[in-house]
């Protein structure tokens, strides 16, 4: 598998607008894997949510990635992302395509569960907490997410608030580290965009806390750059694959 | 609570294309309780999946069945019961709303925990086997349903096949029994209409089984009026307001 | 099995000596659903503990809720409800009898689980701290019930202390909240009579808390209701009949 | 603790009619512990069940279970334990005594669980089944009971028919390791005396299996001995000593 | 088994270097048993760590225990006690023996889990926290170990603190009562030597919290007994039988 | 992180001595991701046992593991495998160094969760499903992990008997989807070499299941290499650095 140049990865942003800002943010989490062979480029959906808060939007988002999913795997696309914690969509997507469709949620939880025994996600809105504890549960990994706190900064603000989601998510991370004895950290937004370093190491430095923390996009792009070079695609078994006659309507939506 | 005479449940059907007979057959399903003061109606989605076999057919009616929750909603309705065993569009509609909105996966699946301590559950298909388990553990029963068996019969094509769908429930109810030790019983699909009764005297007569067969509709419709009479609301705390300036986004769709 | 006018059930109070006073204050707890064609009425046990506090009173009342639900059973009554949080004698009453027998225990934390994700419960004394947490566990919704908290009053002394009551209820529903992130809560004892209203309001009004508060013997009255209406019973492979021969050892006790 | 000579043990058969026979077969099954200082004697209840088959057997055997522990006790008796592997009465009679009361349901299970990975335990009747998983579930063994298999020969009937005891002893234990891959047995009725070495040396020598079987009445008796041995006590935080002013209403009853 | 006098038990201590003092303290810890007609002998390694707090010790241990355990075996030595409650070698070495193997920490778990309902771990350092809650879940009693704290004392510092050491542990177990709900004490480290009835006393007297404290190599040795007493030993269907051809491997390294 | 070239990785076979034939093909498992810029080297124990099949085998292979992995971080390896199914000397090797050191086994195990729904995995001998099980626990996946079977052939006639090999994986894959509904397949030991993809094709073109089945050395490469480009590293608060002044004990072993 390893060997066809590039390898193309799809990031789906689960929201109807997307700023050229925000694109490039994004694109600059993962271009460290580009010298691996892998391009990767971006599309929003053409209706959906302005962000994900809650599960209103992702029933508002899930079919039009499964929309995004079927179109990439037609433009001959390797694997998709999609670009929210809270993976809308991914399970009927799965059943749509037969490319790998990977979710930063599912994938981060997975690579923290490997990092450490205890781990806390750190996440925008209070309205977010059980989605992802409830993500931990049908993942499988409910036993290793011990933590959910939110710095109760709505998604769409946070572009405007750097500086002050910085301060917000030291106090966080290092609340979960002290209070609820986590070890590992997943930041809980794919919002958070070019922050996982600087507060690794200020956890280090500032506080000598060695944990490391998991951004959920770049978690992603490895995960679904794994599966194709080492030829894993999604049990069929698990994601039934969609009846093609059914198909067209999602399509068509 | 009491005495508002009468209560009005709103079914929801998650689906575009609804008959009129399999409208009739579903009112004949909860019109026992017609008694007890409840007025029952039936709407089909504006836009939707034909059947709802696998997370596709449940993603593309989730957004729809928040759009019939909140038309119920301003139309004065009690509550809304959702006529699918997946319960699509079951968390984000109760953010939406703030009737009751229940779906009959989680009802029957609380009646069968009550009524005995290992339930089986009998569907259509062996991709819904996958969905059913994670809703159990997303409700917190998973220790409870200990079996799910398919009678592998699509849905569409279950009102052309009463005669043998009666006898398949019964062999594969039967199985169950003996075979993964289930004490009670759970229809796995709305549209196995008007055969629980039948299906448990079978049972009975034939294999002196005395377990309960529990009929998700009825079951929801209970559930629905119980929440209603006794003044009980989903909590808030767990499933927060949806943002009333962006609710018209799903209206729109 | 709707239309059979009017429904009795008959509420078990699991104590030898129950005021009149009492009585009305546990009538007045369900009355609301008499519109709905339910006669209630209420019995104490010939001998048994003056409250129930720990297994011991448990023990002590279990064999006479048999008596009382065989009692009721040739009575033609409908339902039997214990009126104990405790459910003493649920199990066993279960197999004596064919009618269905419901603790406020497993209703209310079956209704809670419906509610909420977190599930905290505000009860009497500390030593009934391991007995709701074993049910939780026994009733296969252990990973519902989050908290238990309790107010340290005994409960004779309920009565005469109701102002004192409805403030230290208020106290550890608030802290339940705060502290244990409980997002739905029920009262952990079928003597906290008529304030389940009052502390949903004020948590509401004084807290900004929209959270249910469930009373017990309401939520058993309702699921009672609701199994005799839909024609369901608990099963006989779980709880397989008594043999006859041995049942009147437990009459003539 | 040790060098209290002798140190006296009482086995309390939670039945209201033992025949002498039973009661030589019973202490006969702990005899050889004598060596060791131990005083075994055996009482039975002044009233009860015959048999515990079910809860509702088990709900008449624990208040009077109760009451021989207390007499016991009073009687400087050093530790009691339930000949039953119901294990009637043992939560309750912890809180009113204040020496070890051991209940051989819970005592076989830990050493099973000590002794292997996947406990079986093969019972009298399917009707206990529940009672068995559920004792495990609440002593938080739940994993490491796979399997509970039943010869279905009634109690009463065991010590007429020892020779087809002993054949579907066996039958149902070789069943277990094969089918459901158990590698530790434990006899889950305290009437299959005599019995255990005999059935461990019969699936070694004809099936080569090398498995212990664990007899609950020596298990709990080592258990309660250790616990005096070695001044262990049941906790005052898990099992509140009772209120004494409460405690006549046991004893007189 | 019994009468088989006297019984011999060894105390495999898994360090390189054990001093004539700290034999003493051990052997002092289980002298009361030897009115029990049981035997104890101290070996410690010919190689190993110097004290065991993490993974690495623990892997620098296992293979001498099994050396140890099989020239116990061969002196014809009852029964063989690990004398670290991180149970370094245990599995290894109850393939390659068919003696009795104990560890102290799988031995004092179980005798907590039947004390109490939450069980709490008082040990030195936070290395060991993992350790503990992991061995919890391999032994099936995850559920129970609610707590593990730590007195962030080196394990070979404790004998230069004994005052200290008291002192320490009367604090952090305070802290697992009051915070942690604990009501039962393990103390988490077979060098705490003496300790655990003065711990034990002052939690009654001082805080009035009548908590059992488990000290693990007592534990151990009443297990290991036992065993011995009632002809049990570990399943070869869980522990198989190492192969002989392959031992002479481990003797010799 | 990317860009660093060569990325180098080191296999460390546990055993005393490996063939140069399994050497080439143990590379040749991951020579397809050399293409990626990871170049891989092999090394054997110093010492060691021959092959890995039981907990006497892990003990004498993990402190060499350890020992391997100090000597691969001071040569600037930049990550660690080690080749055995049973992760031998995983936790205390992530304690002795700084580069991420991988397991197979739970590398597999993690891939599978993101495949499927249950994953079954196909291993040597019956004396390994202990241990694959207490793993999947450990690494907090036991709700994934529905069966291991065994082809009972030990790891050293392996690579006498390739044909039959390739015969018995078909036969217990099989088995394990339609048995015990398994939806993805992991190969239970390393030294199942080039066998994957064949297995994977049989299972779909001859009974038409499309099942992933996971080799595991491959999925541990991919898992190092993700790691060693992201930047991750195993958690210091779950993974405490070992004191320097007691490794030389380790190396000088």
């Amino acid at each position: 598998m390893v060997g066809k140049h590039p390898l193309r990865i799809r990031i789906v942003t689960p929201l109807c607008d997307v700023s050229e800002e925000q694109r490039r943010a994004t694109l600059a989490e993962v271009v460290q894997f580009t010298d691996l062979g892998i391009e990767f480029d971006i599309v929003a959906l053409a209706a959906g949510p302005a962000s994900i808060e809650n599960p209103i939007d992702d029933a508002l988002a899930a079919p039009q990635v499964v929309v995004e999913a079927l179109k990439a795997e037609q433009a001959g696309i390797d694997a998709v992302i999609i670009d929210c914690m809270g993976d809308p969509g991914l399970m009927p997507a799965r059943e749509a395509v037969s490319i790998p469709v990977v979710g930063p949620g599912e994938a981060s939880l997975h690579f923290a569960a490997m990092m450490g025994h205890r781990v806390g996600c750190v996440s925008v809105l209070e309205s977010v907490r059980p989605m992802l504890f409830a993500h931990a549960r049908a993942y499988g990994l409910a036993e290793k997410l011990v933590s959910v706190r939110t710095i109760d900064v709505p998604v769409l603000e946070i572009e405007h608030n750097l500086a002050k989601l910085s301060e917000l998510l030291y106090l966080e991370s290092h609340r979960m580290i002290v209070q609820d004895r986590v070890d590992t950290i997943v930041l809980g937004c794919t919002g958070f965009l070019g922050v996982a370093d600087e507060l690794e190491q200020r956890l280090r430095t500032e506080a000598n806390y060695r944990v490391p923390v998991i951004s959920p996009l770049p978690a992603a792009a490895l995960l679904a750059a794994s599966m194709v070079w080492g030829g894993l695609r999604h049990s069929r078994r698990a994601y039934p694959q969609a009846d093609r006659t059914r198909l067209p309507l999602v399509i068509s939506q």
